[in-house]
């Protein structure tokens, strides 16, 4: 599909779409470049690509295809490294999860003849580095275009074959829209993840060890977002605060209703809530987004001898 | 090990008990009973014991265990009906989310001879009712006994080698750190997953097919709690009320100076806090409460092609 693939960043996102860039053959050469040399090594003992630099300049001469892969936060500096080294027709995209800071951090050193494409792939787990990433991360998972009012439709299209021959469904929407969006399915979800599990290694009546001992009964399902890459989700706090600030206030609000319900003893409000809920699910399970499996097919590995 | 083990209630928890108590041959008699004759029904065509009956007091009649598997507010409704019918020198238990409150419920009405010992299996899934249940949902998980100053320490290291066969861990603490400890690695979980799930549904500006679309990128993992059985979570927010709300109210102060973060743009305080809930995880993993496959292992499932 491309001469030469340009990847500037490699750690669970960028070494996904270098695997399954190999494997389905999208491009005749794959440069890496990412700025520890730690991780630029550990690329190149995972034989990730064909090409390592510690210079992304380097890496994206004469790419017609450069995805950078790195936390929102860093996206501006990138591009303006970068620019002076692009090639005049190449397609330049990213994976960040907000949009609107991305665009107003990146296009200013887009140069003229460069497709500047901002993307987000939806496919992540809780781990992070070149190790974690996996061909089959993108499969059956969304990835969002939010192309600006330029864009080339011809080369919108080639990236988008791109990405469905790495496995993924393809939407555009607009960079405010998505950053609204991904507040509520993404950004919010993590941050109280995070907060409950901050919450709970504070406590002094409760040990730690009862914590760790006791998290089946629901908690441990909130430690694995927590577990997440914390310059990450720091870089995506700051730069789709806005949103995130919104549907905190929405959500606050929500568990202060609840909260009084349970005060006051108002059984029928708990219920009304605890039933409505349930419905969510099924639908996330017939869109093909979640297993059926009870405990997300858990069950299934550490009891393995279900009857 | 038992005679005759009666089950009151046989949703998950207590068809989960049925099939595993026969398989591991714990009772030479199951009877079963439960309020619903649909139920009832379903329980009898699943062959899950050896007699079934609509009235509890007919169940528990000659019984040396008794497991009452009913949502918390009604387990002191239930005490009251069975107590005439319980044999003397029989085992009566529960399996209730929270103690404090079943003790105050079911122990008025405790015949003398009979030894009530309340317990919590701390062990379940998203999924409710007779067809739910599978053998081996307790293995590998804890039980939790809360006894009374003067429970008989044979019958409790009786009742403690039954759970064992089943498969549990067994431990003892008094009841109000039960409820305590519960509220947070539990009851503060469920209602918060409920509570997003909520918020997220009455959006107006991001609709529900996109909630759904998208959910891969975080939410989904929330609607597992919130999809769990609404009349058992109901009951535990009005019957843990004081410990609940106890937590709610260090989560919202935590969250509260969160969002303070976010607005401020205080990046060191996110990355430190985003750090710091990473290594909860991995004690849970290590504790073996939870796999370290990403994803919850969910990748297993739906990319069986990992490469």
């Amino acid at each position: 599909m491309f001469k030469k693939i340009a990847l500037v960043g490699i750690g669970l996102i960028g070494s996904s779409l270098a695997r399954v860039a190999r494997r389905e053959n999208l491009a005749r050469h794959i440069a890496i470049s990412t700025r520890s040399r730690a991780t630029l090594e550990r690329a190149e003992e995972l034989d990730l690509g064909d090409s390592y630099s510690l210079d992304p300049k380097e890496a994206v001469e004469g790419a017609d295809l450069v995805i950078v892969s790195v936390p929102v936060g860093a996206s501006g500096a990138v591009a303006e490294e970068i620019a002076p080294a692009l090639k005049k027709g190449a397609i330049l995209t990213d994976v960040g999860s907000t949009k609107a800071s991305v665009i107003a951090q990146m296009q200013p050193f887009v140069p003229e003849g460069v497709h500047f494409i901002p993307g987000h792939p939806l496919a992540g787990t809780e781990k992070s580095g070149p190790d974690a990433g996996f061909a089959d991360l993108f499969r059956n998972r969304w990835c969002i275009f939010t192309p600006l009012p330029d864009t080339d439709p011809d080369a919108l299209e080639k990236l988008s074959e791109f990405w469905r021959r790495c496995g993924s469904n393809i939407d555009t929407m607009d960079p405010q829209h998505h950053d609204m969006t991904l507040a509520i399915v993404s950004h919010l979800p993590h941050i109280i993840a995070y907060n409950i599990v901050g919450t709970a290694d504070d406590l002094e009546s409760v040990t730690k060890t009862e914590v760790i001992k006791y998290s089946a009964s629901g908690f441990r399902d909130f430690t694995r977002l927590a577990a997440s890459d914390p310059t990450m989700w720091r870089d995506v706090c700051l730069h789709n605060r806005d949103a995130i600030l919104e549907m905190l206030a929405r959500f606050s609000e929500d568990l202060a209703s609840l909260q009084r319900a349970i005060r006051w003893g108002d059984g029928e409000k708990l219920f009304d809530l605890f039933t409505r809920t349930r419905a969510i699910r099924r639908s996330i399970i017939e869109a093909g987004q979640e297993i059926d499996a009870p405990d997300f097919g858990r069950q299934a590995v550490d009891h393995p001898a279900k009857t």
